[in-house]
């Protein structure tokens, strides 16, 4: 009676989830010190005393009404103004605050820009492996999802495999660099290639193919130098979020920027607003609208997870394990000592190692092992580690 | 090539943002206090200082890794906790955390609820006059929207219109108490009445009908008893948001309560879940969760739109217009003295009265007028609401 489908996605907990509910219950049974949690993908630095300062300033400062008031539902004028700004400066590309749109964080945005494209039957294609939601965010708009492998040895996009992909129905390619989970960053030739397919498959099929470049990991790299896609491509749509780069998760904040080079950008940006209006994303939350706007220059201190990432880097890889070393985000992406990650990941529970098998990522073979936790849990659990590679040794 | 149905709803201003946009042109143009906007719904009395110093207190003594980070996606443990005791005090109902979702406010409540019971087909019945939203929600999940008109003396749910409009497609009936656009407050008499009209098309058709309660505007009334329409009636599901009860419609903070008195109230959370996920709402902003933690029994000060409403329905009334005193909500709802709304909102702008006609809340020959303005304002217009009628005393 009720949408049935909607009652098997609340149900199916995900995995991650599930391994997080796991580890709580360890901690109880042997000690939070004991149990090394390496699943999750929620920041573990702290937001900068800036942004902290700026909303108490901000709440101190500002008229309750209009604080806590409405926005506009694309989002107040001063953050998109400011957002803009930050856009010319960092990128000189020349954003537009008015194509830009306000949304309740990164998974909003996808959403919202979904069902502003979608027409049902459209194809989104997803290079793999990739943020399991992207999938049930596209199927839910009315999409077919197609898969694209990245090239195993180094997770770059595989141009030969993603232009076999493009279809006259493709809609959207969802580009995800710093990538989650294999830390990946897409460099500029690869980019420069994709623009070129994709402006060649567009001719070929007389229609628009919009890249969604989602990029919540954006500031979070260790040298990478990470290409600003709408100046590669014109039919780029750009997702941001505050969430990582903030460390913001919980309060829903980022932004969809549509090109103003897209040839009806006006009439893209009316469909982001009538979908945000549809999908009950009346404004985002107006309090962290004003935080950003103050904040938008706010860098995060990547130092610990760097600092996280080498040492676990460099660990793992003494004990044989295979990894493509990330240049972004805040993941390793291990290849698996056996075929079946769900049975390496079984193995290393007996070490009180948990991580998530790559199978939900779309990926075989693989785990992806969170590193933004406390610096001490990984050293800690580098005696874990080695027991259990040693396991495979044997 | 883009999804037209959203270009469509992006593009088409609501009436009400429409003249938002003329008032404030007019305002510029003649100066503020001579335009008298009666247009907009947004909370024209402060936040309460309670909240406000809760809100800085959880900013200072909270670690931001905890305060700012991501909450399980149905709420965290303990705001759920805190408005289900208050249910239970308020209502004396027995009202379960682990069956409260935190939502992005009431249009996020509604969305993700119309999505978790719709499938394709379905009819949501909906009592007019209305607020317009219902209707685009309703139909993106994917139902057919049955209107049933109210009693037009004092705009209380017409029970025998109800019953003709139900069948065996209904799943859902809306129900909104103390109503926007109309004051109304739903007596207990009716809500038991439309009760035993459920209970038995239940019966006849051997399905679930749904009632959702949306009650933004619960706390809002002047004296009228609100029933607590899950003691009524079992299938019920209550949408709430704080952004009028605590003058926070900015924040986008609210809930869904699923009563356990629903036979399968653990499927239909779980629906809840997945519709949430589906739709992009990853967890309600986090700050404003521990925010109405703390805040459960903070009430607002409704002195002054009692104040406001009383000067303006006297004033109306001396000066001749039909209008159903309202027992709730800051709206009056104004029979226009010529049939059309609309000609009857043009002529008051000549004297730069500006509200918003019934037809988009789907009765024709009335205006909506918001009294959640400031007190000086209505006082000011109260000689062009009075030259206004005169013209149609001639």
């Amino acid at each position: 009676m009720i949408n049935e489908a909607m009652v098997k996605l609340g149900k199916k907990r995900s995995v991650i989830r599930e391994i997080f509910e796991y580890a709580n219950k360890r901690k109880a049974e042997i000690g939070a010190e004991k149990v090394f949690d390496f699943s999750i993908g929620n920041p573990s630095v702290p937001t900068p005393q800036a942004v902290t300062a700026a909303m108490e300033r901000i709440i101190k400062e500002t008229d309750p009404v209009k604080l806590h008031g409405y926005t506009s539902a694309q989002g107040a004028e001063g953050v998109r103004r400011a957002i803009a700004e930050n856009i010319k400066k960092r990128f000189d590309f020349e954003a537009d605050p008015d194509l830009i749109y306000m949304t309740c964080g990164a998974a909003a945005s996808l959403t919202v820009l979904l069902n502003a494209l979608i027409n049902r039957g459209d194809e989104v294609v997803i290079p793999s492996p990739y943020f399991p939601e992207y999938r049930v965010f596209a199927q839910k708009a009315g999409a077919d999802v197609v898969e694209a492998p990245c090239r195993e040895g180094d997770f770059q996009l595989d141009l030969s495999v993603l232009e076999k992909a493009l279809t006259a129905r493709t809609r959207a390619v969802i580009i995800n660099s710093p990538n989650n989970p294999t830390g990946a960053v897409f460099s500029e030739e690869t980019i420069m290639a994709l623009a070129r397919l994709l402006y060649k498959k567009q001719e070929e099929y007389g229609a628009d193919i919009y890249i969604i470049a989602d990029e919540p990991y954006r500031e979070l790299t260790y040298g990478a130098f990470v290409p600003y896609i709408p100046k590669y491509y014109d039919n780029t749509l750009v997702c941001y979020s505050y969430s990582k780069s903030l460390s913001l998760p919980g309060e829903r904040i980022g932004y969809i920027s549509v090109s103003p080079r897209i040839r009806s950008a006006g009439e893209l940006y009316a469909a982001v607003c009538g979908a945000g209006r549809v999908l009950g994303f009346v404004c985002a939350p107006s309090l962290m609208q004003y935080t950003v706007e103050k904040c938008v220059s706010v860098t995060p201190d990547v130092g610990i997870y760097k600092r996280n990432r080498d040492l676990l880097l460099n660990a793992l890889t003494e004990y044989g394990c295979t990894v493509v070393p990330p240049d972004g985000a805040f993941y390793l992406f291990v290849k698996s000592p056996e075929p079946d990650a769900y049975a390496f990941c079984e193995r290393a529970k007996k070490y009180e190692l948990l991580f998530v098998p790559g199978d939900d990522f779309g990926q075989k073979g693989y785990v992806r092992i969170s590193y933004c936790v406390e610096t001490g849990q990984i050293e800690r659990s580098l005696p874990a580690f080695n027991a259990l590679m040693n396991e495979y040794k044997k």
